[in-house]
């Protein structure tokens, strides 16, 4: 009663030779692999004499030959020899054909390379698969669990006996569908952070206009009107005002969109309207702004706690003990001075390290051990938090400086002043959201109420 | 001879459509990402010509022909829906339904939603799934790799239809067993944090102990004997003692369980023998523990390292160099108490260096990467040598300070003696253990030796 | 026509119960979730009157009448009394049998357990699994989402039930390959770290060599001249100056052989010349070596900023203002050296900085989730930033000091120029193979082609 069933015929390893054409990096890791799961390899080569070296136990034929001898052919050789393998139209036909090519940058051809041999061997069974693992990471392969590889495949039967086979290399499938989204699967290895390019480059901007900012009011300022040099201040004392400043608009403006989007829903009277474009592309990238807040926020606890090492600190706190002995002073210890000093030193180390929690709960092994109610919890009460803690910080760092006129230099409020607009704002709004009249109507909303009453049967859909 | 195998039947996406009943957020999600895979999509609503948006590519048509278009159905309803059902029983027999559906709040119904739905169509092959993904996430899937469901099913055809599915889609199906755990499938997503509960009420309870009696200590002795108010000093001062103290308490609270286990198997002279209740729950929960304990050492350790920053401690530092040269002091350097301040401090580091190797193996991609003797030698062997590192460190911090009475204001020991005791014993306890006698007698018993000789059996049982 | 298919036999639960030989820990954990997946379990046991707790609803029965009534037989016992099996042979014949068994140390058997199960039941299909899991994993496994089991097994049959039966259990299989690998598979959760065998070998020498260098230098040197006892500075001072010197070496260590194999390459025209052994060892550690040399890099961070609070420091600090306050000197502030202190400290942290994110980068579940492009951008473009800014922090640390004689005490040099030999030559190599000549060649010959012109075939293969 086996033979009925498809899996048999790849799965049973001593029936018959897999072949594998290309004899490059990837062919002999992937040989080698194969070899240990048990099965017979067959490399089909061009010059099957004088190849170069494959793994001992394998045998190396002519492509026709490898072809025949196989019904499973895995092609790893570069797109730009795919032409040969017309000649063997025949030989292929009806064979399973595992492309895993990659090209080295994006669109050079018009179709992807899976398509581009289905039309080579319309009689092939093609599977798209492997090409995003490496020559090494197959070799490595046994000692690291975790490794996963995406596939594609039109073809039931082509892909039940690819996936057996993969099994047994101790792969995990991650099945991406039909062949038509190929392409997608062979642009995977080429992108290069591609959610983080507009939060990286937001934080870009910010950092360079902050810091120009900063280095007019301080640096300029003070050369202008006192012509005294302190431009060595650039390096830490500049960095650790802009470092805070970027960290902490980048956390409110991880929290902007989901405040604007409960408006929006509160406007409209419903959940079922699509948000606008900009404000979806926003809300995907808020994990990525919140990481590089959170880098930013360490850059500035570190610079921070340098500060007493720094030669400009040292030497002002002992200027400032001589100056006292010489004068004769008798400066006397104002309470609420160190009141102020050490709770804006607290609430900053408590948002801090709520700041940590957040960024080792996303973190994708915590975060996927966390339930759907836990995660939203500390991405949301505890992320509010977070913006709120850090916020008072900024405000206690402030204290009572907004009175005095010397800080407005230029006519210009100091940068910890434009940057607390914003979190507040969204601290604010938060605020409104939460108050009792207001939540009612939300969460109705969000278990799919509309205003307008039209909506009696997704009144009835599940939300989530 | 394909047909003859039951995995065909679903997973070839072009014969059938799939039926999703309801076109809320969760069903609208996927039945896109069903289209993606390459299913045909058939959405069931009670008003087919008003229903709101669903992707395109789909059709929407009543509850009663999608039934019968379809052999799996996606009930994406809320439960409070369900009653609809009733008059699709003759549709819905025979068809894989899969429940995808979560309550508001824990215990509202009598019976897990799956359950009713059972009920209510009784020659429907029901399946629990999906109900711990949200919307958002399989929107976003393919680029999630790691994402799992957990699903159930008294029904082998019913499960292999929904597994091809599912794999399809991309998910990795975790079986959870049959359908009779449904309920605490469905409580799974609004589970917060259960295991973590006692941990955290033990820390609160100690924080606040701790910081009430340093407080009276401190700042209320204070005032009491010398009439000069330092509340400024619960901000940093008492809570970088209260920190570290629970930190030590809670790591050697981490460890306290293993020994008395231990001694317990000691005593009975068996391991077959089940630990009391108290026990097994303290075991469970060692880890949270400590991972809180790590959370408050880092606490400690930043409050520590902000202290040259603080107003009270420039001030100070000031007060006592101008007094210096007021007085005309030569004060000398002494060795002992740099040898003293430097190896608290270095032992410290190292003590903190370890507990962040523990934390990182226990994150859950790390510790999945450990063999089990591995994680055991780091979590055992690494944890007791960081328990002992600090327990030093507090020993070193508090030097020969207890020789002098006016460390004990109003006849109490100060914090840092209390918070010793614990680790004290564990240490103790432990270093018994490792005696070579008691050591061999506990390996014995460990591999399934009695004292009492009757397990001949047993002892042939394997232990892990 | 479901009974066709394999799958069937051992999936549906109700029909036949899963027998399992032990009754020990990890038997009766076992039981326990395979009741709980809704199988019908049997314990054999040799006295099943008298034979310790089993879970409730399971049944005890003889070894002989348990063996007949399944088809599937875990072995949860020790190798040790796998001898009275043979007295089953003929009732184990044809049955899946699952060895479990582990062994307490490496290489006391000729051979595998699995393999001697093998030989001792010739007609049964013997599956190697579950052992490197623990009781422990089993009975908490359903909240463990992400447990995987390695298994391997030569019958093919036997490996699809037991898959089934592994998958309701809610664990994902890795197949490891055929049983002949069983001793793998046996010594896996016996093995500790052998990967970070040689590199930590290495921090140890490096690191005894560096403190008994600096003792010399420092402590020695100090006592011999000035007859003057500064032992307790190897506690924090040496320790500071140690850490940092090993860390930037075991760094520049992660990226020396990948710059040799560049050059190897180059001089052979090649890639299809295999590396010698030392070098493919040495960058199959790489990974290791970068992560200890992060963990002496955050020993080093932590040193530093308790600088201000050690005793030593505040001594000193104090001394020099009371030594300008008595000398009546007006010290001038010196911004070339307030330049110097600040750009050392800021490259400092940001070379810190880049490299804790070398270090998240290689978390297994952040790895996982970067594509090939990305991962090799980050560890190695960010790599190479990362040992640049730590090399240029030291060679500022350094400053002009190497044009002072008296910081070649004994006429030896201070180990920071020691250290800052290796970086340098990576940083020059690197720099001469990013010319653009160098850099063509290299990609040319990275690409399949040889200078030699022989390999017109490999030139087709694959490269990754």
């Amino acid at each position: 009663f086996v033979a009925l069933c498809p899996l048999e015929a790849a799965a049973a390893p001593q029936q018959e030779p897999l072949c594998i054409f290309g004899t490059g990096d990837f062919g002999r890791s992937l040989g080698q692999r194969l070899l240990q799961a048990g099965y017979k390899v067959v490399y089909g080569s061009r010059r099957p004499q004088s190849c170069g070296p494959v793994p001992p136990g394998t045998q190396v034929m002519s492509h026709m030959a490898a072809a025949q001898s196989a019904s499973l052919v895995f092609l790893c050789i570069h797109r730009e020899n795919y032409d040969f393998l017309e000649t063997l139209v025949h030989q292929l036909s009806g064979k399973v054909l595992v492309d895993v090519s990659n090209n080295l940058k994006k669109n050079i051809y018009p179709e992807a390379n899976a398509e581009y041999l289905q039309k080579l061997i319309p009689g092939g069974h093609v599977v798209k698969a492997f090409n995003t693992l490496s020559a090494w990471a197959l070799q490595n392969g046994p000692a690291d669990a975790s490794r996963q590889v995406l596939s594609e495949s039109q073809d039931f039967i082509a892909y039940l006996m690819y996936i057996s086979v993969a099994t047994k290399l101790g792969l995990s499938v991650l099945d991406r569908g039909s062949l038509n989204a190929a392409r997608e699967l062979e642009d995977f290895p080429l992108e290069l952070f591609p959610v983080w390019r507009l939060p990286l480059r937001l934080t870009l901007g910010l950092t360079v206009s902050f810091y120009t900012y900063l280095f007019l009011r301080d640096v300029i300022y003070t050369y202008v009107t006192e012509g005294k040099d302190i431009s060595f201040r650039i390096m830490v004392s500049l960095a650790n005002k802009v470092f805070p400043i970027v960290s902490l608009i980048l956390l409110s403006l991880c929290y902007l969109p989901g405040v604007i989007a409960a408006f929006l829903q509160l406007y409209k009277g419903t959940k079922y309207k699509r948000f606008p474009d900009w404000l979806d592309r926003w809300m995907l990238c808020r994990k990525q702004l919140g990481l590089i807040a959170l880098g930013f926020a360490c850059l500035h606890v570190l610079y921070t706690l340098i500060i007493p090492i720094r030669y400009y600190v040292r030497f002002k706190i002992a200027e400032s003990t001589i100056s006292k002995v010489k004068m004769n002073q008798t400066s006397t210890f104002d309470t609420s001075v160190a009141w102020h000093s050490d709770s804006y030193l607290a609430v900053g180390i408590l948002g801090f390290g709520f700041y940590i929690l957040l960024g080792i709960t996303s973190l994708p092994s915590v975060s996927n051990a966390l339930s759907w109610r836990e995660f939203s919890f500390v991405q949301s009460k505890l992320g509010y938090l977070t913006l709120f803690l850090c916020t008072l910080h900024t405000y206690l760092y402030g204290g009572t400086r907004f009175l005095r006129p010397s800080t407005y230099k230029w006519c210009t409020p100091p940068g910890y002043m434009l940057c607390l607009l914003l979190p507040s704002v969204v601290l604010a709004l938060k605020l409104l959201i939460l108050l009792p009249c207001v939540d009612r109507s939300l969460t109705r909303i969000r278990r799919g109420w509309e205003r307008n009453g039209a909506g009696d049967d997704s009144r009835k859909a599940l939300l989530t």
